[in-house]
């Protein structure tokens, strides 16, 4: 079973209690219990608007997207203009 | 006696009580008493934005819609972009 | 007598205490003291919009259009993009 | 002295009383203390979007437009778009 | 010293105290504590969108523009969109 | 050190003290407590959209901009669009 | 470990504790306890839209854009459109 996020939409894995990241990136304030990073695992297909590909690191908007657990495992369907960043 | 949804509207059979799927898909927090998953039954016949087809099980915004019963059975009706992700 | 809706707009006869109609559709929720289906009795001339014809019964968006009574009888005059559905 | 609408507005000469015209028609609800209904006396000269004239009885939404006093009679200085069909 | 506004704005010379003009114009209900009529100044340079001339007396939305005053007379800068008749 | 405005904004630089100016502009009402009015003294490289020039005074909406202080002068920088009138 | 912001985005460097510069440039009124300058350390790939490169100091909208805190520093991803001006 997978969950294929459709036009302009990323699905996105997110880290668990990760605040503050092996490269020593940490969300401030109000986001502070909610992470903003994840990993992509699948895209939609319209490939003028997406601009990442599955198994990057991504940054999101705080409070966009859908979230949906598969497995004991969170993800977030978000659009592609709520990404704002890829860490490399 | 058949509905059948305008121009870039889905109709969709909601899913009854299957708040963790076979697959393990539960949709969490606030949205937990709403599922967010249905099997679309009709399209409308905007073909250039419908890209979604007769028997797929979809994932949808929460709050889009339009409720409609027909003999017991629930449905909703959507405009194709609350259809976030098909679910394989 | 006749009221004409102009442009895009399309005026429907409301269908009064069917709650539940024949085929068995029922309007859930809040929405049930008002009913959201109706009988198409004028069209506006904007043809490049308007998807419905005299005579046939559609469903739409609730708390949308303007209410008219003529002889009694309640009217709606809804935009195109406010109907949802065709009932068959 | 006459005023004259400007672009795509009509004006209309408002109907006192009227709660009931000839005809039946009734404008319902917390509607009911306001007509919405009116005749044509001026139009803008906008050719493309006006599509009503001199003469022509017309039904307008709710809270449209600009009231102006001429002489102790009621107009109306309506977009075209505020105005919803044509009674004949 | 002149004050010459721009793009599609109008400047407009209030009328002070003439709620009932000569040909009898009222501006009704709430509106009855301002004048909502005035005359042409001043036109901006939009061409294609400004349609009023210096003298002409025109209406306007009610609490559109910014007021001015220059040398105790009251002015209003208002947009193009704002002036909604030609009082002739 | 130089403050230079990014495409459509324009820098003005706010006058002090002068609620009625040398002309008998004086800004009304609500506004008393701020002027608005000042020197424009940088532009932005838009222009398409910049129709003012450094050295000329000019009128804005209430509100608009950013505002910034130098060296104990202060600044705003605007949009073209919130820029109404030259005061000439 | 590296942050780039996508297409229009800007990731700004914020300076701390300066709330008077060097060249005396200062932040006032509510925007006091917030730095609204910094410096570009990477922009997006956005070319048509991003006016500023690395190294340029810049002002910013107040509330504009998203924290992010890299060992230590604070950082802010920002759309180009909420970048007001250059620092030179």
């Amino acid at each position: 079973m997978k969950v294929k996020p459709l036009a302009d939409r990323v699905m996105v894995k997110l880290e668990k209690g990760e605040e503050k990241t092996a490269g020593g990136i940490i969300i401030p304030d109000t986001a502070q219990e909610k992470t903003q990073t994840g990993v992509v695992v699948e895209v939609g297909d319209d490939k003028d608007v997406i601009k990442v590909k599955s198994g990057q690191k991504v940054m999101y908007d705080k409070y966009a997207g859908t979230q949906v657990k598969i497995d004991g495992a969170e993800f977030l369907i978000l659009k592609m203009s709520d990404i704002i960043a890829v860490i490399e």
